[in-house]
């Protein structure tokens, strides 16, 4: 029987460290704010908002939305992304992605500027995930990662911690973060030639195929630690991750379940960037 | 006994694709320039650039040495980087690093333009390395590991690379290289727990831990490929890799010898990436 790694204590914890520094920004005039850029009404895009705006009620960020028709043109996009990166009022800001396929991503991103990245797909912060400096910053997913197993109490220093996947938004930067932590970090694919071996050696697993229930019982081992980052909706309508849950709960030692895991911290790392942004701005940093 | 698998040989087949590449260059009346920027008179920096001329000499490309004081001023020493960044008749920029204590390379390299960047160390080249696009140009060493890969015909997907050292110039880059070749590639370093277990049970050994000899027999098993990017001169005054060579040959399947292997196509390699951005130039790419 494993230990259920929620991600709602560490929100907690979250919350507490991020009220008390959006009340010094308060008290010195600031409000911390996100802005969201959207473009049509993506039922997906609509529920992140949703949460978004409910939990930064909650911590003292202020959310500003700023919707666009699906039918937008490129260049106003791109206008209005430059806009919010150069309105000092906006500490943060976030593009919901992928955006409709006629729409050209990478210009967004060029006009977005690097500090207010807050999800961390700008050029020059995926350079200082891969240079492990301080400009930018990390995608929120893989971040998530690092904040569950900092309030869990691990350190990863010297440990073997295996990377299922290699996308740009949790892959590949979770592997770096981990690494600038001093871990053994092992990067699988669909292409690794024996996954169990690879997986089943390591001390800390973290699965970020985006395939569902692609780990199970015969590819863990007693007290691994287990972060599912994967989030599917089965045949049933019901949430689920990676991980087939109820075969590999019973080996292991720790695992965070979906939902209410790593998906939950999510929008919390949004928020602290945000209020790091502003931080960083009155140079209470 | 192991295949001891040199550098000149794949220097050779890259001086052909070269020529072929700067001969069609020169019909148009291009002259692949790499510019060689240094600062003071460090002997290491002489030897390189003494090596560039006299390769380049036989490939097609020129150098052009601009050569600064020891005690230059930050100002100028970012100007002139501009200046030979803007130069027309400049393909490809390298400075010579470290620089003396008192001068900040990131000013340096912030001035220079990654398409010129042929040693890979802009920040928009790291994050292209990072994400596997195609911009500015990956670290000189890093490519050399894969060229000699290339050239014994080894194809890395679904193999098992363990690369030891996670420097920014070669460890990390050489590690992405991998991963989109489709490589499981595990990353190890002075944390590392147990080394021997971990470089054991790859089919490929990446070391470029940059520490002499710090690879024995009991790191390494029968038919793997090991690839030394280490060079120091050890006690006798002779030069030696991060792979204990006379222990690991007789072992293993393959391995790159120190000198002679991984060292010696690194010049190639950028004089291959100032080939590359002059017919980049001229649309011939």
């Amino acid at each position: 029987m494993a230990e259920i790694w929620k991600g709602a204590p560490v929100v907690a914890a979250m919350k507490e460290r991020m009220l008390a520094d959006t009340a010094r920004l308060r008290e010195r005039g600031v409000i911390p704010t996100l802005a969201i850029l959207r473009v049509g009404q993506r039922e997906d895009d609509l529920a992140f908002e949703r949460t978004a705006i409910k939990r930064s009620g909650t911590v003292g960020v202020e959310v500003r939305s700023v919707a666009l028709p699906e039918d937008v043109d490129q260049e106003i996009l791109v206008a209005q992304a430059r806009v919010l990166s150069e309105d000092e009022n906006v500490h943060g800001l976030l593009l919901m992605r992928p955006l409709p396929g006629n729409l050209n991503e990478r210009m967004v991103r060029r006009a977005m500027r690097p500090e207010k990245d807050v999800d961390g797909i700008t050029g020059i912060s995926l350079a200082g995930v891969f240079t492990g400096s301080d400009v930018g910053f990390v995608p929120g997913t893989a971040q998530s990662v690092m904040e569950i197993l900092d309030y869990y109490g691990v350190d990863v220093k010297g440990k073997r911690v295996t990377v299922v996947g290699r996308s740009l938004v949790v892959g590949k930067p979770a592997a770096m973060l981990l690494l600038g932590r001093h871990a053994t970090v092992t990067m699988c694919h669909t292409r690794t030639a024996d996954l169990p071996a690879e997986t089943r050696r390591a001390d800390i697993l973290v699965v970020a195929a985006g395939k569902r229930g692609i780990i199970g019982a015969e590819h863990v081992s007693p007290g691994q630690i287990v972060i599912d980052v994967g989030i599917h909706v089965d045949e049933n309508g019901k949430l689920c991750g990676d991980v087939r849950f109820d075969e590999v709960e019973p080996i292991v030692g720790a695992i965070t379940p979906v939902p209410g895991g790593v998906g939950t911290v999510t929008t919390s790392v949004m928020l602290e960037h945000v209020v790091r942004a502003a931080k960083k701005n009155v140079s209470l940093d």
